[in-house]
């Protein structure tokens, strides 16, 4: 058993951009010796999230705004903004309502994803971001 | 150390069916000789989600739909149905705002739950449906 | 490889209460060995989540409070409360739809998290509560 750790880093453009981060994680888990295991996907920062979904453009670049956008809208009133005179609190309050972890088991080599399901980072900033996504696999070869 | 998978077969109305996996999770925790650690399920496929909730009519059968109605309402327009011309993009909506996966500490043999908490897979397709979870169990005996 | 776990308990005002448990969680994974893996913290019962946000009175005295009233309103219908004639329909909702469970990458000794993300509980119940929190700590020294 052990434990390895991979740090990638993911351009996004900000406003919802769905990214899917499927092959990253995946070939970064490649890189490594273990084979079943836990593999633990964590985005650093408060404005982004991850999670799963057929990745197509219907739901990547309409279907998944359009319910953060009925959950947090972006011209709605925040205190957050008040506070700090910027223009990114929806983007906080949906990145917590999705939250920055993912994990997937990960058996015989391969992450037990569906054919059609993939994981995708959303970030809800509202400018262009370089994220840094931590991979973390503990387990055995 | 170790790692125990296992591959459950959970079989759903679809149509925000919400099932209780609570006991199928715990009984296959149990044929392995883990007792303390992390289990995580995860369910494969995009249209369904984990999470916990006291198991009773009112929440399962009305409550958390009526949520997910408003979140992604089933008879929204979804940019996913026109390009695949079906009937699910509420489905993948939701799924995706929900989660696939859910991991519960093991203590001493026991999956740390309230008492009035259950896990519960939620089937948020059109129809019926025979989904795999994986459950993943690492930790020591 | 091991396995450590500590129990926390949480005190908080319920009613979409955001407290901050960055620090206690951290503090209890300092006391093991533990410096490289995956921290699972897992709040016990159905009416509270854990999430991560930029903790700041904006965020956590309003506007998180807001997305959560859109997606299931206190003075909706529930049925849940028809059942057990209680007043917190919306609090196992929103619960549900949080989690009940996050996890942390830890390196070097450090949760990954960034400069402006905190760990947060949120207490959707309608009442003051005392929380158990099991934080799970898998890994290396």
């Amino acid at each position: 058993m052990k434990v390895e750790t991979h740090k990638l880093h993911v351009s996004t453009h900000g406003n919802n951009h769905v990214v899917n981060v499927t092959d990253v994680i995946g070939d970064s888990v490649r890189t490594g010796t273990i084979r079943n295991g836990l593999v633990t996907a964590f985005v650093v920062g408060s404005t982004a999230g991850l999670t799963t979904t057929e990745y197509e453009p219907g739901l990547a670049e309409h279907d998944l705004e359009a319910a953060f956008e009925t959950l947090a809208p972006a011209d709605a009133h925040y205190a957050h903004e008040a506070t700090w005179h910027d223009d990114n609190g929806h983007s906080h309050v949906r990145a917590s309502l999705l939250g920055p972890a993912l994990t997937v088991p990960l058996v015989d080599g391969r992450l037990t994803l569906g054919t059609w399901q993939q994981i995708v980072l959303l970030d809800f900033d509202t400018r262009p971001r370089d994220r840094s996504v931590i991979v973390q696999v503990l387990g055995s070869a």
